[in-house]
C-alpha cells in the first residue's frame, strides 16, 4: 500500500480530530472491536479505494478490498471490508469516507463524459481547477473514470492563455514572435500550448510552432474549420461551454482533445455508506 | 489580512507550481505589470474574498477588495481589484480562484437553505463532509452564507450516532446508562449529542439527559412527534434526507437544527472570473 | 500504541540529538543490548506511560508496561520494563523520562486537589495554563490524576472573561445584550460562559443565559450567595486563589466547578528513574 | 526581533485556537482597539519577554518593552506595553503569558541558586531536564539567571554516565580505555566527560584524560577528597541532591561545576498579568 | 525578492545554528554593525546571487546586487555590497557562501560546455543527477550558464531508459508495442523519451512514435548514423561519456541534445569570499 | 535501520517524483518484480550505503548489504542487492544513487588526505562548507574516509575568525580580553577557538587561553613557528591553501589539526551504478 499521501491523510486526521475523539473515548469500551463494510448506494465508477484503505491502515485497522479502482459497481455492492478497534474504525470513518466518496464521484462524472464521445478519437482531459490540496487525487480520479490528465501544474508546460496574450500586445511583441523565443528557451521536453479565442489568430500561432493550440470557447462550427486549418500540425484542443449535452458534438469536429473544468470544480460526492458490524 | 491560512496558502502555491511558472517566465518581459478585476459571472453570495487577497499578497501582488465577505452580489459585479508584476498576478490566479469560487459556492448555496426556512426557528447548520484540508474555510463559507457551524471536528463536541449505539448494544451497555456514565467523563463545556432513528428511542435518550437529541431520517409526522415528546429538555436536530425542496416543510415542525451534508459534500464552484487588463 | 503524539516525540528526539548521540557513539560497542525498568522513587499517579513507551518504540526499543496511566503506585514500585541495543536506549531514556516525570508530576498534583473535595459535588479542572506545545498530554494528565478538562482551546467554547466585558463596556454594549447576540451566532454545541468578578453582575449574566458562570476571585461566603442566586439556571465554577489548603471549602459552597491553574502552570516532575541493567 | 522562535509560537498559537477565537469573534466588536501592561505580581527575575512580544507581533499587535531579559523587577512594575485590535490582543494573550511567566520563574529561580553560591569559583548550570520542545527558550533562561549552560544535547558534548560505564564493564573494557579510545573518535572541539559515583573511579577517569568528571551524589566531605584528587588535571563538577539548602556548602566544596536538574525540570510560572485597558 | 526558497533557506540556517551563533553571541558587542562586499577571488558566471541576498535578508541584513545571474565576471569584481548588524551578518555568511558558490560553480562549468558546442544547434542539458534538495537551484545553475534543462523529475516526462527496457524484454512486450500503450496513457502534454543502446533498436523506438529518442554511449559515428536513421521524426539525444573534450565532436554529429550529468553530479564551489567591514 | 535521516529521504523523494512516476506508471506492467545490484564502476571507499538501503526500503524495496561503510573497494565489486517491485525499483533509484555516490567521493576524496598524512599525529577535519542540507550525511562520509569532523555548527563551538576580530578591533576592544569575557560566558563544555593570520598574534591570544587557535594560511616555516610558540598550551589548527600537494608537508609541521574545505565544497560522485535484472 503507498504512502504517497501520508501527509495529506495525516493532515485530514488531525483536523478531524485535534485532540482526540471525544465521542468514542467517552461512550465506547476500549477493548470493542468492529467490522465493516463499505457499501455502494448509488451506481458509479469506483476512485480512491487506496487512499481509503491507508487513512484505516495509519489508524491500525485492517482492510480488505473488493474493487479495484476504475471499476463500475451498482448500488448494494460491497466495496470494500473493515476490521479492528471500535474507536479506531469510528474515528477514521469520516476522514476516509470524504476522500472516497469524492473520488468516486469524480470517477463518474468522468465516465459519463467519456462515454458521451465514444466513437470519436477525443480524449476527454482534466483541468487545474482542482481542491487546493487534493490535486495528485483528483487527476487519479479523472484517470480512473476513463479520462485524460492535462498538465499536472504551471512548472511542467506551457500554456500561454488570453491574458498572457494580452500582455504581449501590450509589450508589442507579436504572438509568432513570443512564441518562437519561448520555444528557444524551454526544455526539449516542455510541451508549447497557446489559446486562442478566435479563428483568424489560428495560423500565427501553429506556423510559429506550438505543439497543441487550444481553441477557447469556439462554435462546433468554428472548431471544425480550426481543424481544418491546423492540418495536423499540431494537436487541437477544445475549451470553454463543455458539458454533457455538448461535448459529443464537440467531439465530432474532429478536435484530439477536450478539457473540462467540471470535471473537478464542481463535485458530488458518490453516495458509499460505511455498514459498521459489532464483532462478537 | 490574517495569516492563519497561509500554510493551506502555501501549499497549492507549491502544487500548482513545484518548481515555478514556466510559461510567465518563458513569455513575459520579466517587467510587465498587469492589473485585474475579479468579476461575478453569476449571482451569489460572496465568500473567501479574504483568503483570495492572501494567495495574491504572499506574491507580492496587491488587493482591493469592493465586496465583503457574506454580502449577495449580482452577474457582472465587479468584487475585487488586483495590481502587481504580471509574472505574479498569473502566476497566484488559479490557486486564488478556486479558493474564492468554492468558498462562494458554499456560501451561495447555503443562503438558498437558510431562505427556505425563513420563518421558522430553525437553524440550518453543516456537517463534518467537508473537503480533507479546507474544513476552517469551509466552515466560514457556511457562516457567510448565513448558515451555523456544527461541532467542528470529532474532538470539541460528543456526537454518538447509530454505530455507537450499536457498539453499545453488543456490549450490553443501555444507553441510557452510556450517557450519564458518558457526562460524568466528559468536561462541563463539551456538548452532548445522540442520534436515534425511532421515535420509542426519544424518550430514555432524552431522560438520560442529552444537550441535543438527532432525528436522523424521520419523516415530517415522526419529527412532529418527536419534538412534541422532547418537551423542551434539549434540542433537537434534523437529519437525513435535506435538500431544498423538503428544508422547509422541516424547519416547520419544531425541531431547533437542520443539518445538511449537501452544504459541503458537493460543490458547484461560482462562476468568478479575473479579467486581466495591462498597464500601460 | 497510539502515533497521536509522534510529531511531539520526533521533535523532542531531534532537539536532543540533532545530530546524533555522541557518547554512545564513542563509547559503546555498537552491537551491546541492555534492558532497564523504569521505578519510582516516590509515590505518585502514573500519567504518561504510553507516550514513553512510543519514544522508545520509535527508536527500536521495546516496553513492556507494568502499571497502567491512572493507577496510583508506591516508591520501589517498577512501572515498565525496556529491552533492546544499548545506543537505541540511552538515546531516548531523557526524552522518555522527561515526558513521563511531567506528566506523573501532574497527575500526582492532581489526585491531591481531587481528594480534598472528595464527598462533594464538585469536579477539579485544568485551564489553558499549560505548557506551549503539550496541551494534550498535560490534559491526558489531568484526567488520569481524576480531574476533568475544561475547554481545550480558544476555538471550543465562549468564556468571555473581565477582559472582554471590558471592551463591551467601553464600546457601550450591555454584557446581557452581548450574551444574547452571541448566543445566537455560536453553533448549537458551542458551551457559552462568563465570567463575573462581583455578585452584582451575576443575575445580568444568568437571565442573558449562560450554560456557566465563573466567579472569579469570590470568598467562600460570596461563592454561597452566587450559588444561592444562580438557582441552578447554570453551572457554577470557582476560579482563583485555588490551593490545597482552600479547594476544600470552596468545594463545600456548593459550586459545580473548581479550576486550578497550579495543575498545569507549575510542575514539579516526579522521581522516576531508569535503571539498566547490561543483557549478557 | 528575532524570527528563531517562530515555529515553536505558531505551533502554541495553533494548539491555543486551531480555529479561531470564538469567544473574541461572538462577543467584541471587530474594530475596538486594545491596550495592556504586563505587570509584575510578583519579586523576580524577567526572560523570556523577546519571545512575549514576538507572540503579539505575529498576530499584528506592537509591543513596547519596559525592562530587559535578566532584570530583576519588584512587585507592581510595568515590564511591557502593548496596543492593537482588542480581539488580536486576546488571542495572543495566553499563549504570550505561558511563554514568559514559565521563562521567568526559571529565571528567578536560577537566581537564587546563583546567589547562594556568590563568593565561591563554582557555576550553577542547567541539565537536560528541559520541557521538550522548549529546551532553547529554558536554556535562555538559566543565562538571564544568572546561570550557565551543561551541554545543549546528546551531538555537542560527550558525557558518559553510570549506564554507559555499566555497558562497558559488562562488555568487559575497562573505562580508561573506553575513555582513550572515544578521544582518539571524538572532533577537536567535543568536550568530553565522565561521571563517577565514587572516590575510587576518579583517577581511572582522569588519567586517561577527560575535561570534565562529574561526581554524582558525592557528600561534601567526598567532593572536597574528590577535587583534591583531581589536582587541577580536569574540571569538577557536582551532580545530585543539589537544592538551595545544599548548593552553598557544595560550593564551597572547591567544585568548578554545580548542575542542577531544578532549575527546569520543575518549574512554578512566575505571576505576570495583562492587564487589559480599552482604547476610546 | 522572491520567497520560492525560503523552506530551503531556513532549513540550512537551522542546520548551521539549531540554538543559536555562541560565537557572535559571546565575542561580539550586540550593537555592532558590519558592511561586508562578496568579491570573485577568481573568473566565472555568476549564480544563486537572488538566494544569497534571500538568507541575508531573513537575518535582517541589506543585500544590493552589483552583477546579475548569468553574468560572467573576473577574478577581483565586486558582486554584492551588504550592510546589517555584525551578529546577523556572521550568522548568515556561511550558508549564503554555500549556495552562491555551488550554484556559480555549477553555471561556469556549464558555460564551458556550452561554449564548446558553440555553431552548432546542439543544446546541451543537465540530468537528475542533483543534489538531494538542491535540484531547483541547480536547475537555475543551468539556465544561468546558458545550458537548458532536460525533464525536472519522474513526475513531469516519460523517459524509458534500458532498465524499463528490460523489464518490458522480461514480460515478453515489444518495445514498440509499449511506447504506442504509454502514448495512449499518458496526457498529451508528457514528452515521451526513450532510450536505446543500439543502432539496430532505432527504427522500432522512432516507428513507435517518441518525442526524443535517447542515444546512450554511442560513438560519434554512431551518433551520425543514428541522427540519418531517425531523419527529422523525433529529436536526438546525446548521453554518456560527454566531458569537455568529447562534447564538441559529438555536437557536430548533428545529434539536437547533449545530455550532460557532470553538470551537477560533480560541483567544484566557485571560489567568492565575502570581505567584511566594520561599520565606523 | 536508522530512521534520523526520513525527512531528508522522503523530501528527496517528493522532489524526484512530485506526482508519481509516468514512466513506470506508462510503461511496466504493475506486478513486475526486479532485483539488481549496486556495482562499483571504480575502486574506492564507501559512504551511504545506510541511507541508500533506506531509500528503497521506505520504497518497499528489499536491500541486502555487502559492503560496510569505511571500507574500500575495487571497480567491478557488488556493494549491495536489491530486490522489489520493478516500479519501485525504478523509482527509488535515482534519489538512492545520488546519496551514496556523493558521500562516497567525499570519503574517497577524504581518504587520500588521511593517507597523504600518514605518520604523522595531524587530523584532517572537515568545515561548514558544506551542501546546505546535507551537513550530517556529509560528516559522516568524513568520517567513513577516516577523517575527523570539526564543529557541527555556528552552536555547539566558538570559532572566532578574522572577522570576528575585525569587529572586535572597531569596538577597540583587545581579542585577549574579549577571549576572557567569552570564557565566562559560554559553558564549559564549549570548546573556544580562535583564528589568527600572523604569526604576531599567536601569544596574546594563547594566553588569554583558548584550546584551539586556527594558524590560517601560513607557510610551512611560519606554522613550524607557530608551533613552538604555541607551545601544547593549545591545540594548533592549519587551514588555508590545503590540497593533496601540500598536507603533506603542512603535517610535518607538528599542527594537531588540518581543517579541509575541498573534502566537502567540491565534490566528484563516485561512478557507482544500479545494474537491473529482471526477476523470472
Amino acid at each position: 500500500m503507498t504512502t504517497q499521501h501520508d501527509d495529506l491523510i495525516r493532515r485530514a486526521l488531525e483536523e478531524d480530530a485535534p485532540w482526540g475523539d471525544t465521542t468514542s473515548d467517552a461512550f465506547l469500551p476500549a477493548d470493542a472491536a468492529a467490522s465493516a463494510v463499505l457499501a455502494a448506494r448509488e451506481d458509479g465508477v469506483l476512485s480512491g479505494i487506496g487512499v481509503f484503505a491507508r487513512v484505516f491502515e495509519l489508524g491500525g485497522v485492517e482492510t480488505a478490498l473488493e474493487v479495484d479502482d476504475g471499476s463500475r459497481f451498482a448500488a448494494g455492492d460491497v466495496l470494500a471490508r473493515i476490521q479492528g478497534p471500535a474507536r479506531a474504525v469510528l474515528c477514521a470513518e469520516r476522514v476516509a469516507l470524504n476522500l472516497v466518496q469524492r473520488m468516486s464521484g469524480i470517477a463518474t462524472q468522468t465516465a459519463r463524459f467519456v462515454e458521451a464521445v465514444a466513437g470519436t478519437p477525443a480524449r476527454v482531459v482534466d483541468t487545474r481547477k482542482t481542491t487546493p490540496g487534493l490535486r495528485a487525487l483528483e487527476r487519479q480520479a479523472v484517470r480512473d473514470g476513463g479520462g485524460h490528465n492535462h498538465r499536472y501544474s504551471l512548472s511542467d508546460a506551457v500554456l500561454a492563455k488570453d491574458n498572457h496574450l494580452a500582455v504581449l500586445a501590450a509589450a508589442g511583441i507579436p504572438v509568432g514572435e513570443a512564441i518562437r523565443r519561448a520555444r528557444e528557451r524551454i526544455g526539449h521536453t516542455v510541451h508549447l500550448e497557446v489559446e486562442v479565442d478566435r479563428l483568424d489568430q489560428v495560423e500565427e500561432v501553429v506556423a510559429a510552432g506550438v505543439d497543441t493550440i487550444m481553441l477557447d470557447n469556439f462554435t462546433p462550427d468554428e472548431l471544425r474549420a480550426g481543424v481544418a486549418l491546423v492540418a495536423g500540425r499540431a494537436l487541437v484542443e477544445a475549451s470553454g461551454g463543455v458539458n454533457l449535452q455538448t461535448v459529443g458534438e464537440i467531439a465530432r469536429t474532429g478536435v484530439d482533445i477536450i478539457s473540462v473544468g467540471a470535471l473537478t470544480h464542481s463535485v458530488r460526492a458518490l453516495d458509499l455508506g460505511l455498514d459498521i458490524e459489532v464483532c462478537t
